[in-house]
């Protein structure tokens, strides 16, 4: 043993040590730096601090300089379906009910198992990574087949635990699915990279018992709740005719908005419900290209920004955006709320990168743990090329990210320290096998 | 000379047969074709026909498959400023009249010249041909300028002749704009892949004297007339504050809207207006990334579907949208249309391709000459790659292009039968050159 004393002076061993020519920390917020790196020990950040004080800090394993790149926290895609991805623009150009009685709902009776499940998922977290995005929050039938595909590919993800009313071929009754959800969690409960919500489906498919059971093991579980709300005007006519209220009125009475609310959509909010969202500390998951898209309308985000109503940033599934891609739904994100406001100012680079990422993390219950670049963290981070003549020139890297940049430029994407995206190139499994599995899967589905 | 009898039969000797996955010729409208090829002879398309036939009929020099690709016309970009690449993302955040006059105009005092327009053009061409887009309508200063670029790239413009009231580099009043551009075009008529329009800045730009001075040369020359118009509130207001009537009735008293009038942006139309551009037969470039982001607003395309209204799509110029990418505009073209009407059925995948090929082929004179793909018009044609595993299972290719493709995604392109893209790649020039010049310019401007 060498005594401590002796060792103030020597280098820390590490990992990594990540040079980029600029680097987004989102925390502090608003900030782009450059000469700056981040220091990797394990799963862990260790350090971001000036290039070279690192050189003289660290003694790492591995230097790697990302010249042309930008340095961000990976994506958390706060809104999905994953294992959809197989039903990706299966009906398109038709509202929510037809789009989802007519031909959702029947090719998943027809087709969603476990296998479909598992490949999806897959599909869509291969999709994901390629696209930066590190952490996803997932709502499906058969969670369990869908964290074997999280498993096998290495993404960080919130797996759903749904619950509807209605039978499918993965629960019969509400008790099943609550019951099946408890145990998936319980099976899964040291996986680093998997966390969980309770995931009612929407307050027009969930009971208020099923309602209220979900909101007391939320509460014993600490976990948060994963719901679709207030995405159309029929669901709010629906609920009034049915209940007398509209369902954030009902969810409020039965005690489901709180901080643990993840709010999906939040389309069509009142200037009371926009309080009371704010009030509670919930979360909003805005996916703008699916309200758009089903023709559900534009959430009030410009109102949710000016309230301080936390808003990340979800794709939906597949079938109804139909690209699992938080460039769009970063840029769309900011466009909408400048247009639909007629205020070019609202929604800037700056926020709309955090929304993707931070405040995504915030509402999973993931704030300590991922969703900025800060030591301590994990190290859950996509490099983004600004090189490429065709987004040239780059006078603001923050704004070349929310405006500029597409998937196709990210470059490297880690998910707690371990490299997933070299130069593109998905890491951990073959882009042959990808086709192979699409194609199969589109042999069954359309025969 | 063989006698033409015995020839009846024999092979027709053509340059190029395209054997693709899928063909979307656009005419017929809303079809998708398969087993399908298009026979190319010099610069024209001789024949659409199916594959078993046309290798009966014809003799190519060269027999192009296109496995896992769909073929289209080539995109025509109906709105933007070129040369504005270099000023991509220069100001963001901002509101059109900050943006202007803040931002946007001093940087244009101090670098608009001819090398910022022939560099800044170049690198649009190359931006837009790669994304599939084979056809600009071009607004700025320097107009020759720019048609070196497009010559020397080889891709298909409409050069705006560009009218405004105050002095720049390139002219020192209306009258010398006016002479410039009659000159310009003379020295370019016989420019096979160049056309032009007449481009008054904008309702409040440019006086009554000019605009009817314009109406007269437009009416000679049989030009278009390309004009950003009812881009916002403000400018509406001003019109009122100055003139007594809205911009549109303005200008239809002075003759400008009729057929020959695209009028660009056109955000806020009310019902007399949205009738009035229907009656005349008047174009709309619809742009909108650069409404929203600039916080205009959205402008009403299915009210302008509804009435029969022809509208293509525009990019705008980079500085306010900040990429040159039809896909994004076809997608939020779509998009926007379904989310702000609350109707998902509105401007449907074949709709908003449409829009982007042969209505903007027919806004800007060319509609017998390009924009979809038939016999005896020009080879103007893109191929879109939708076999990616990321893209992937397609059950629609017209929606796959509409909704999923980016322009990541273009294989390849032909202008007037010469390819311009291979394999993603451009043929004329190397990325290399490309990317020293936006270093260039980077430097130039930054300084």
């Amino acid at each position: 043993m060498i005594p401590n004393s002796i060792l103030v002076d020597a280098l820390i061993p590490v990992d990594l040590l990540l040079e980029p020519e600029w680097l987004i920390p989102i925390e502090p917020a608003g900030i782009t730096l450059t000469e700056h790196a981040v220091a990797i020990r394990g799963d862990r950040i260790v350090a971001v601090l000036p290039t070279a004080e690192a050189r003289q800090r660290f003694a790492p394993v591995r230097v790697q300089a990302l010249p042309g790149q930008v340095l961000l926290p990976g994506f958390v895609n706060l809104h999905t379906h994953a294992a959809m991805n197989l039903l990706r623009g299966y009906a398109d150009d038709l509202p929510l009910m037809r789009w989802l009685q007519e031909r959702i709902w029947p090719a998943e009776r027809r087709h969603a198992s476990t296998d479909f499940v598992e490949a999806g998922t897959l599909l869509a977290c291969a999709e994901m990574l390629r696209g930066g995005i590190t952490c996803f929050n997932d709502m499906y039938f058969f969670p369990d087949a869908a964290a074997r595909a999280v498993q096998r590919i290495g993404i960080r993800a919130a797996l759903g635990l749904i619950v509807i009313e209605f039978p499918s071929a993965y629960a019969h009754d509400a008790a099943d699915y609550l019951a099946k959800g408890m145990a998936i969690r319980q099976s899964l409960i040291d996986d680093p990279l998997i966390s969980f919500c309770w995931a009612p489906h929407a307050p027009y498919t969930v009971s208020n018992q099923s309602f209220e059971r979900i909101v007391l093991l939320a509460s014993q579980m600490e976990l948060p709740i994963h719901l679709h709300v207030h995405e159309t005007q029929a669901e709010i006519d629906e609920s009034i005719a049915m209940h007398g209220v509209r369902p954030l009125q009902r969810l409020h009475q039965l005690g489901v908005v709180g901080p643990h609310l993840i709010a999906v959509h939040s389309v069509h909010l009142n200037s009371t419900e926009l309080d009371l969202l704010a009030r509670e500390g919930a979360y909003v998951a805005h996916c703008p290209t699916s309200n758009l898209k089903l023709g559900s309308g534009i959430a009030p985000v410009a109102q949710m920004e000016a309230r301080g109503i936390p808003f990340g940033l979800g794709t939906d599934g597949a079938a109804s955006n139909n690209r699992l891609d938080m460039f769009h739904e970063i840029r769309l994100a900011a466009l909408l709320a400048k247009g639909a406001n007629g205020d070019a100012a609202v929604v800037n680079a700056h926020a709309v990168l955090q929304a993707a990422t931070l405040t995504g993390a915030k509402a999973l219950g993931l704030g300590a743990k991922i969703g900025s670049l800060v030591a301590g963290k994990c190290a859950d981070m996509c490099s983004i090329r600004l090189d490429d003549w065709i987004t040239g020139p780059c006078y603001d890297p923050a704004s070349h990210v929310a405006y500029v940049a597409g998937r196709e430029h990210v470059s490297n994407v880690w998910v707690a320290g371990k490299q997933q995206l070299q130069d593109g190139k998905l890491v951990g499994i073959p882009d042959q096998s990808l086709s192979e599995m699409v194609k199969l899967w589109h042999t069954v589905i359309t025969t």
